[in-house]
């Protein structure tokens, strides 16, 4: 199985630790092709990064015709539902998979992300795909995107402090990670707290593998149907003189 | 790996028939081990064969220690909150289980379940999942459980009809088949509509399975605290006895 | 008029005091018929307890068939919808009734229950009659029930003290108290805290009797349409083999 | 026992018959003191004249202070809340009371009103009480409320044809008839289509009866909480003025 | 263009001051035409207010029928609804004006208002509108409406009080003043807290004016369709002989 | 005031005639500037076509810094969350200016779009507006965006079709019409059919010329905070130079 990873922004240190999150959970099997948005922003916090990621990861999905999956790698789920326009295989957002999967495990969990700047939008998302019960709170560790990849940073005290408040304040049953970048901090913070903490791009990579096992494919029908063929030769044209 | 799959109905062709379909689609290292429930109802139609079903399914649980998730075989999600009590690894259900595939494929999809007086059940999963955005509506076919087990009945031609008429007047986009036992139609009916049609068991499985990989775990915080041993023990001791 | 109260614990000192609450309340004309779960938990908090006590529960029903309305007395309704398959009677859970009668006493109100694991079962119970808006929130006093039925224990001033916060962080309108063990205690704490403390099981006596004298009847269509004759007989015979 | 039951509009004719209606399901020893509005709108069909209907409606209830409960006769409600501010005794509209009895006898019922007008209001207050997913679909009948009260009309064969509409199309499990006019209609309906169809004055007087019974207030805090002595000292002394 | 503002309480000084407001954010050839109602209570804090101010409010309606568009100046939106039925054109609250407008500014608000017993009122109207998402919160200041008009009050304390709350607890975006008196703090406020803080009045009237340039007209089918002629025709007969 | 109008996708007589429906309603001094975005889509329909045409759109408003508020004219209200980001100014899409203003002159309507595939996109937009509930119903007419920019086609005849559905089957009070490229057919709609039928174009610029006169400011706080400089001047130099 050949499990497509697109990261939609720029910063190839976070594809690399995607990837190497998403090895260590895929199955022996399967090979996983992680792809760094060709254009747009370094991070994507909040809506203006979002939009200006879009066209890349399109991009990145239509250069990467041959898939049996794709994980849209930034907790925003930024465009996945234009992804699912361009493919019939499964598509999955990591924010998506950890949300969906937490409300599984837990009865209600709240969500540690980067900036507040982000909040809005990862609520609407929740309300999109039904949460707004199940996930208490959304709440912001002030740690931006690009500082989780600093060593020496204090993103994993902040990070800490959240969560413990969400299990005092929130009464979270479980822990949704945010941020793409938080990959590697899952598995020590369920140690210390004694309870699910989720990442997203984990979930996501075995959601998608389940997906294409069960041979589940994204409808054609509504709101997914495939744009009309000129559409997109068009975008790929452009793309091509681009390049 | 190790997955437990439970019937929660005391019918042993319900179960071979979901076991079958359990293993058509696990990966080859997985181990299905299918088990009906020791007593309780032979189909579970409605909330009264529900609530008759749960002593056995949560017996069934307590007496396959051994295993690396659980999958409850009902559409009903019968007892999925109690089961998840007992054991701190991922309990889905295979009506919850196409419902959150479905809701990742499509944006929104109908469910074709058996009897009208099994819907109100489903409504309330529904509603307590987040998906009753999601899902337009619930159609009750007019076919009884056991039916489906039958030969040469008609059961086939009413679960289309309804599938007609959930892409007709509901624009469904997706179908959830809403029973166990009709696990074996759901291949043939995507092909002769042209959109995913679902069956909860396959979807089920891949999610367990991609769960227990992950090394995802049900909270044991809140709503899904295991029992104290006191109690556990009685119920063991009594089960014993009954034995 | 004869009203029958399930208490679907096996506790007999509950049943007890349920039925001393139920007469205090109860028209001059109207019987009480308090009768102790069979078979089952010695108390119910949470989803694992729930499950066990349902074919209890319904035995009981079933074995007392001469009545005009019926009561569930555990505060998490436990067994509801099943209940109804079973009889055209008025069927009313403790829980649903206190709730209902705040709601119209009330803007909003809040909940003080037993322990934190019963939190979940009651909020899904709240947004499933529709009271997700008018219950504030649902607060665990950290009570067992069976600390209830102790003298000497400090119950009280644990559940003083979160109807306290209820008034002031909640701005309540209205207790409702979340469990049938505090039956007694809903006229004291109405009195010191000047604001209507709810008793689900007065509640829940008053509705089934004045549902009962207007002739009203459990809906015998759809969901809680009466399971085919088969099964009930089935169940019984059961029943009465294993008495 | 004394309960008030205040028609809101100035049809004397209509104050009896749920006078009637209201002493049909009475325990013996509750005195029906039924009063209709000093002034306001001779039927209450929408917005409009349920506006102009408050200020009789709240002047009939101060110049009531004997009772132990209060009944509002008026399938919109009107004024509920502004009336619930003048008593500490429960006060209960007739569609409310028939959409809280409907909706613990089934898992979803239809109501059948009168005009078209009307629906949204009522639509309004369904929301409110939390009420939007239990209650299917408000119909009109297409009959105007003083209609019900002339003989010979064809208001029954409207109702009836809704009705039937109600059960094929909205798969309602039970009926709320949606006008104090249609009070006398129910048991016959109920017969014919062998589903409870209920009527709001029964459902309201039977309520408030068991409301008082038990002892329960309205709150005085928040919302609810009584209006300075000299608003209404110059409410009452206006009134008395215009008499 | 003749904007119609009526200040449904009695208090004239009011009024005037809404009127002020309004001409200060009206275009140059709007004629602001503000009408005190004509009677009801001086304040309107909570229901019975608004119950008792509704009569007014349509009489002044009625009289002043050349209008090219209707504001009624109070935050509770009193008669909304019923003033929709008499005009064709249209007909804003300053709440509702409020709320809109601030949903269109960020991602979710707070209010601060004036008494507690006014909150669930406007958490109604919110509700309604569907607004119960973008509004965190409605904060009572503990200011009486006519304290406002007192010089030397510490009414501006308070409600600086609630705002600096509203933005460290509720996380709010944008601020909205909950009563038509604060019309004239908005402007310091918004300065002093550096975020949007509206004033409903100066909303209603933009509104308005644009909704009336553009020619819009408010639905004269279903809930807002006129009431009958003779119905009308009685009430003014009636208000012209108590004149 | 100077009016920023941006037709988010390519297509210049499409902008030409929002900026003469815009002309239409805008006051005297209202300067109207319509721009055609730089790149993407020639039309916009669904998810895809949205995604596209992101990057183009807030080109087009950081091109074009001096305005006093921005309309978006599309009405999948594409992107209106990143440009609030890139202005103090009031942003507003004409399907969000449609809606809030329907919502307001109508107690429930329904929108009539070009084709199905767009549905999901708008149905999710009235969600996140909270007008799931006034908005009946998203009905597809079947009408290609520029199939509204040819002569004799038959697109009138398709909508003219759902108003008249619209109007007996979903029982709305106002329509609203679903595409900027309707603009034109508003008013003779209106008149045929009875009823307010509304064009986004004509409320976004009406409600944007009222939110600029009273001077309200997008919020600068948490989700619309502007994005640091450097990430906009890295767009702002990538954007020189492609051009």
């Amino acid at each position: 199985m050949r499990l497509l990873i697109i990261n939609p922004n720029t910063t190839a240190s976070m594809t690399a630790k995607v990837a190497e999150a998403a090895r260590r959970v895929a199955a022996a099997d399967t090979e996983i092709v992680a792809v760094t948005s060709p254009h747009g922003p370094a991070s994507i916090e909040g809506y203006y990064d979002e939009a200006l990621s879009l066209a890349g990861l399109l991009q990145a999905i239509r250069d990467n015709p041959d898939h049996d999956a794709v994980v849209i790698a930034c907790f925003d789920d930024t465009g996945l539902d234009a992804a699912r326009c361009l493919t019939d295989k499964p598509v999955v957002g990591i924010g998506e998979a950890g949300y969906r999967m937490a409300a599984m495990l837990s009865n209600h969990f709240s969500v540690v992300t980067t900036l507040a700047r982000s909040v809005p939008a990862l609520q609407h998302n929740l309300r999109r795909y039904g949460m707004e019960r199940q996930c208490v709170r959304v709440r912001a560790s002030d740690v931006a995107v690009l500082e989780l990849e600093e060593e020496g940073s204090c993103a994993l005290d902040k990070i800490r402090q959240e969560i413990a408040l969400a299990i005092s304040e929130d009464h979270a049953e479980a822990i949704v990670l945010g941020c793409a970048g938080m990959t590697a901090l899952a598995a020590s913070l369920q140690q210390e707290f004694g309870l699910p903490v989720l990442d997203g791009v984990a979930c996501a990579v075995a959601l998608c593998e389940s997906m294409a096992r069960v041979g589940l494919k994204t409808s054609r029908r509504g709101g997914y149907a495939p744009p009309p063929a000129h559409k997109l030769q068009l975008e790929m044209a452009k793309a091509a003189k681009q390049a």
